[in-house]
């Protein structure tokens, strides 16, 4: 079965942490849709690196029809831009009642921070940017999962984060040979 | 001083190990040119990201004027393209003869190869895509330099190749705060 991914970014998205998620599940043969909430055709990176969209944020991708889970990059101010939008909220909202994934890494767990979803919850972030008492349980694992919320830390992390939300996806297998043929941890 | 580096794509780039390089060296606030070897101005990598280039490879590109280092990243077809254009084998004879850093990951260490540039040095690359006996000692570390020539694996070397190349530049200091800053090896 063919899964499918969409990546939500605002401008200042965290190229590695963006782009490690798409080149990692697409290796797997995941559909992935590198989608721009404010809708340009060229997205700027926290460093300058312009990335070209795949699509605009529209109502399928807000009520996630034909997407098996939603990742949220890091960056500034895109990780902010990303928590202060009411149609992003009501997507991960969305998606996490529906029983599908919802991932964040870097500061962009503070998205779902605003959203109630890590309330009760062991969940990591980068240092300082979630409040430690809006979930159950905050640690500083590399990439943490509880139920079908996956968070993570840094762009350090972004590959464990990225083989993470594969094991999730039920691409255990493609995982393992990705962290052996990406020199992963070598 | 202000340190300035050509990274040098062709088409089906690595974007994980292009631009790791690009996102770790600008933090150190090392000025970086993305440089479209073909001279488009969206140039595709190997997983279908497409990603704006600063500047076409020009005259001065090729004779490295302004530029400290030079660095290929991966990626097929990229490697095969990079060391079958007789300008970039000119560009990367010119930054050794000159004393500037040459840097190549993963399979684009064989346009060092072809140049000539490893024979007698310890080198690495991504398995298989050099032949051994054209180093004087091919190794598997996960980050290799030898005078100035810094050779890497793949994309899960791409972020100690990137740190490794700011120490070369002089900019260890800046390293080390951006491997702690960016949680690597957390």
């Amino acid at each position: 079965m063919n899964r499918s991914v969409l990546v939500l970014c605002c401008e200042g998205f965290e190229e590695i942490e963006a782009l490690s998620v798409v080149d990692v599940l697409r290796r797997a043969n995941v559909s992935v849709t590198l989608c721009s909430v404010p809708g340009n055709d060229i997205m700027n990176g926290s460093h300058g690196i312009g990335v070209r969209a795949d699509k605009p944020f529209g109502e399928k991708e807000k009520a996630g029809i034909g997407y098996d889970a939603v990742v949220l990059p890091g960056g500034l101010p895109n990780a902010h831009l990303l928590r202060d939008n009411d149609g992003v909220i009501e997507c991960v909202k969305r998606f996490f009642s529906d029983g599908k994934l919802v991932c964040a890494i870097c500061a962009a767990p503070c998205v779902l921070e605003r959203a109630g979803l890590l309330s009760g919850r062991k969940a990591t972030s980068y240092p300082g940017s979630i409040k430690m008492e809006s979930c159950g349980s905050y640690v500083e694992d590399r990439v943490v999962r509880d139920a079908n919320i996956i968070t993570s830390r840094g762009p350090g992390t972004a590959l464990a984060f990225s083989y993470e939300i594969l094991r999730a996806l039920g691409l255990g297998n493609a995982a393992d040979k990705l962290e052996e043929g990406m020199l992963f941890g070598k």
